[in-house]
């Protein structure tokens, strides 16, 4: 009985393949799951020549409610309904057309982890490990070239791959665990099937299958089970905006306005004028050159406004929190696709996982402009948003200006950063802003602070107490330089110890110097720290302004009450605490988080020169 | 019987005036009016023991509602209220002790202009000419020195008094009226009699009277009634956060808590933090250091939160509008004085002049912080403010930042003006910002622009024809410069002509440079275009991101639309006219507005290097 089974489903598996291979590309999303909170589905068929074809399903609780053809007839988009009572199972899909030719394909409705819906996304307890993969471990050598990809490896181009993989990560994770990392954001490992500088992930080539020179999407799922065995969110680096140029659609796109300046004869570039989306006096123009020019010839912009386009980003994105287990996105140049698909984009995903988060790149140094897309915002133009975070790029760069400037001189120095937070009530909700030292686009941080150990811990006190949830990019815990440029390449250096043979191995702390010992010992200490202190996590804020080099801040609730104080100083400094007698009383003990000890404080403070305090007040 | 009488009521003034020199030193307001929407007043009585006294008064339509004590007895304040119906006249209150001593005080009720609460202050119709009078005109070289006021004329010392007066603006009205000036922004005209460096007017010994040195109170009224023959309104600069410290009451303090700070040993400055005030998580120490701080160690900073106090800078603003008919008042220092105070100011001056306009003064470059003052901005923290507009600072800075910038810089140059001006989403009435190249506390804007008359010309064309009300700082329309620092009294120079035996004289056009005429040329035209160009005033705003280092904007309604385009570049260049084909049709006939002549155009416009062009289009 079993084995007569067998033979039948195989011989059912081999008849579907045969005419997938000849007649069906690509159906998306992969599968789907039973039960979800949207009971509509789209898929997408890509075959040639399938809108001569009529689909048909016979499952329990699955209904096909419309089934839309476009202007090339190699796509179908059918629309599902799945009711709630829906079995998950293997449901056939028979195509058949006019000469009653059938195609037939297996599309598997899986049933759903328990609690899948309501998963939390990362928040303010979470710091977010940040990694560019092909630079952080070669874990599996043999992925390195793949038949078919024609950027190869090349650990001497700056612009080529090095090799990296979801296999070093997996290998490390306990090191990033060890860290007090309670998050992991990659960036993009969806498949760069492109020509060359396809390392970094932005130009996906296929939305739904890992760049097997990172490895497999079973290896992206058993990276997302291990991260959370070790208390570790996974955040997937997603781009609505742009696809690569050797995306298999650009050969065969469903319509002509499936990516904006389609037939353009000239590649027609994003203007970057960001500013114009919100300004009360836009040219419409502006508007559109902004949101539908390209970001670079390799990367067309996709048209979100098509309405099958913007099923299959917004299916595409829910699939993958599903299939991998997702604890958050990232989402790439947030305004740059359009922005009345980006709200229904999000509230699609928020609707489906509300205590999901997802975290918006808005490259602005302008806090009205990034607060405009946080979501509860009340936008003068009416613009809703349901992005809940946002990368706080002003405070970022802030706070490098703030360590760099001259405290002798009024408004630099720490003033800098102090009206930065206190600029604060601009965002509906500023604890969901992602704070950084830096990022895989900018100069690493210990080059912004030109190098200044002191300043390096100042900063990152800073951004572990302050207000937000902090992300950290790899090697930034060993004061990883680019001191010859800002070019990407060496920005994004390898993690050393990430590949066989090197000497240097930041994993097993061999021949590192000292400096980057100590850098290293400091972050594991006060993100350990930040991880088991809930009063960082969630309590108020209280900041005193700056004065004299010293930046005192309060974090406190109910139960906690700790101080952080930074001073920049080059000489030792008697802090009187009578200014802070609205929050703090003379004559207390304290835990000093640094040199973990108890002391008993009286009316004033000594702090070391060019340093930063934490204290856990006890009253 | 006419002549009994006139010896009765010549005795009784002779009597009361006998008394008012022993026991009343002030009252104030000084008079006040019937048929004003509040129905109260609280009179301010300053007199030897007056408290000691008790006053009645027999007035028809007037009642005593309340008499209240403060700690010092030498002042009472009395709680009034006057009905509608109350006929002018002078109004007797006697002030009996228990001794039967009576002391008598008339006082004046009078009768309001016609239409005096429907007066319609400064706005977009309007251009202001701001003058430091101290160093506009010598009109009257009597004043120059008074008995008593010892900070006498010394026109060598750049901190001393030069004898700028009342009577030379009023000489020259014909002159600010023949430039295309609808207002008249003056610096403080009111009493300062301190020691020294009293000639910038900020610190005001007396409320409610002219200083000497620039007239009376009378003359105060004339020239407000010669500009307004002129269509020119009078805008009155007033201080609310200070007095100087050789105020009269400051000899005799109402109370312990009169000003900030009243009793501290040594002077306490103010923070200047600003922000703090919109900070939400702000420390309480902060917000007071900002707002209680002294200014300068001869500005006490007042304490709005004392109710009389409160009432005082209430009334005095009120009676200043309603005794010199003002068209606006600029309000010195608006986020220094205690903020909800500056709420109950803002909205009882409105509440009585629902048509009127006041401009804060909030030097900062953050339009969050700028815009958070504007009347209809819905803040986080729930703050109100009724104050209708505010000088925008921060077009200002990237007006200067624009002009000097490299376009060939991306984000440089007038992308810097455009993306401050597409920021305008943070306003609840971006129309209502009052623009300028410079004031009396900057570099001159032709300093700032490097001496370049290209860039003169382009930024006064930027600001005349943009949303917004324009100030213009008297001199600027000449070039006037401050080569050698930026010390006020180099910016505050002397304006050559306003002085007998001045060689060169900008009213009559004598020995002006070719450059200098020219420019004076150029604004009178730009000026008196403006005044007669209705859409410049209500039109509404588009603008088209630079490109190129051209930046073009439209003001339009639905009867005119005029393009302003600035080129920046030392070439010609044919602008392409297809990119505003949103808002322009192409061929076309337009007037040159600099060039006086009607123009046929096709699809593309030709532009001078380095030059302003501002185009009617008849279409």
């Amino acid at each position: 009985m079993k084995k007569r089974l067998y033979y039948f489903f195989g011989l059912l598996f081999l008849l579907n393949n045969t005419f997938a291979q000849e007649s069906i590309q690509h159906v998306e999303p992969l599968n789907w799951w039973v039960g979800m909170k949207n009971p509509r589905l789209q898929l997408l068929i890509h075959g040639k020549n399938i809108a001569s074809f009529k689909p048909s399903i016979q499952y329990k609780g699955v209904s096909i409610l419309k089934v839309n053809k476009v202007t090339n007839p190699n796509y179908l988009f059918i629309d599902l309904l799945i009711t709630p009572q829906t079995k998950a199972g293997d449901m056939k899909i028979v195509f058949e057309n006019a000469a009653k030719k059938t195609i037939s394909y297996t599309y598997s409705l899986l049933k759903r982890e328990a609690k899948a819906a309501e998963r939390v996304g990362f928040n303010t307890s979470d710091v977010m490990y940040m990694i560019t993969p092909d630079r952080f471990a070669n874990g599996n050598p043999q992925n390195d070239n793949v038949v078919g990809y024609k950027d190869t490896l090349n650990r001497k181009d700056l612009t080529g791959r090095h090799g990296g993989d979801i296999e070093g990560i997996i290998q490390h994770l306990d090191y990033i665990q060890n860290l007090g990392m309670t998050a992991l954001w990659i960036n993009p490992l969806l498949e760069n099937k492109q020509p060359k500088t396809s390392y970094h992930g932005y130009a996906i080539t296929n939305f739904s299958k890992i760049d097997p020179r990172f490895g497999s999407n079973e290896d992206y799922v058993r990276l997302s089970k291990e991260a959370k065995k070790k208390g570790i969110k996974l955040i997937m680096d997603m781009v609505l905006n742009h696809c690569g140029s050797e995306h298999w659609w650009m050969k065969d796109a469903p319509t002509n306005d499936w990516v904006n300046f389609q037939d353009s004869p000239k590649v027609i570039y994003s203007s970057h004028h960001r500013e114009s989306l919100h300004d009360p006096y836009a040219a419409e123009i502006d508007k559109t050159m902004h949101s539908d020019g390209w970001f670079d010839f390799t990367m067309p912009d996709l048209n979100q406004r098509n309405p099958f386009m913007a099923n299959y980003l917004i299916q595409n994105s829910i699939w993958w929190i599903e299939y991998a287990d997702l604890g958050g996105i990232r989402m790439d140049t947030w305004p740059y696709p359009d922005k009345d698909f980006m709200t229904i984009w999000a509230k699609r995903v928020m609707d489906e996982y509300p205590n999901f988060n997802v975290v918006g790149e808005e490259w602005s140094l302008n806090p009205s402009i990034v607060s405009a897309w946080q979501r509860g915002k009340v936008n003068k133009n009416g613009y809703v948003s349901y992005l809940r975070s946002l990368m706080d790029f002003p405070t970022n760069a802030s706070l490098v200006e703030a360590l760099n400037g001259d405290e002798k001189i009024w408004g630099q120095g720490f003033t800098k950063l102090y009206q930065t937070i206190a600029n604060d009530f601009v965002y509906p909700n500023p604890n969901d802003l992602v704070i950084f030292p830096d990022n895989h686009d900018m100069s690493r941080f210990y080059t912004q602070i030109k190098e200044d150990f002191n300043k390096f811990k100042l900063g990152m006190t800073f951004l572990l107490t302050t207000r937000g949830i902090p992300q950290i990019y790899y090697g930034t815990e060993i004061l990883i330089t680019n001191p010859k440029s800002d070019a990407h390449g060496e920005i994004r250096a390898d993690m050393p110890g990430g590949w066989q043979g090197d000497t240097k191995n930041v994993f097993k702390h061999i021949a590192m110097t000292e400096r980057e010992t100590e850098a290293l010992n400091f972050v594991i200490q006060l993100l350990q720290w930040r991880k088991n202190t809930p009063v960082i996590h969630s309590g108020k804020l209280k900041h005193f302004a700056p004065e004299n080099g010293v930046y005192v801040q309060f974090r406190y609730n109910d139960k906690q009450k700790v101080i952080v104080i930074l001073n920049k100083n080059t000489e030792a400094k008697s802090l009187d605490l009578a200014r802070f007698k609205e929050i703090l009383k003379p004559n207390f003990r304290a835990k000093d988080v640094f040199h973990q000890k108890t002391i008993s404080v009286k009316d004033s403070l000594s702090l070391e020169p060019n340093s930063p305090l934490i204290l856990e007040i006890f009253e």
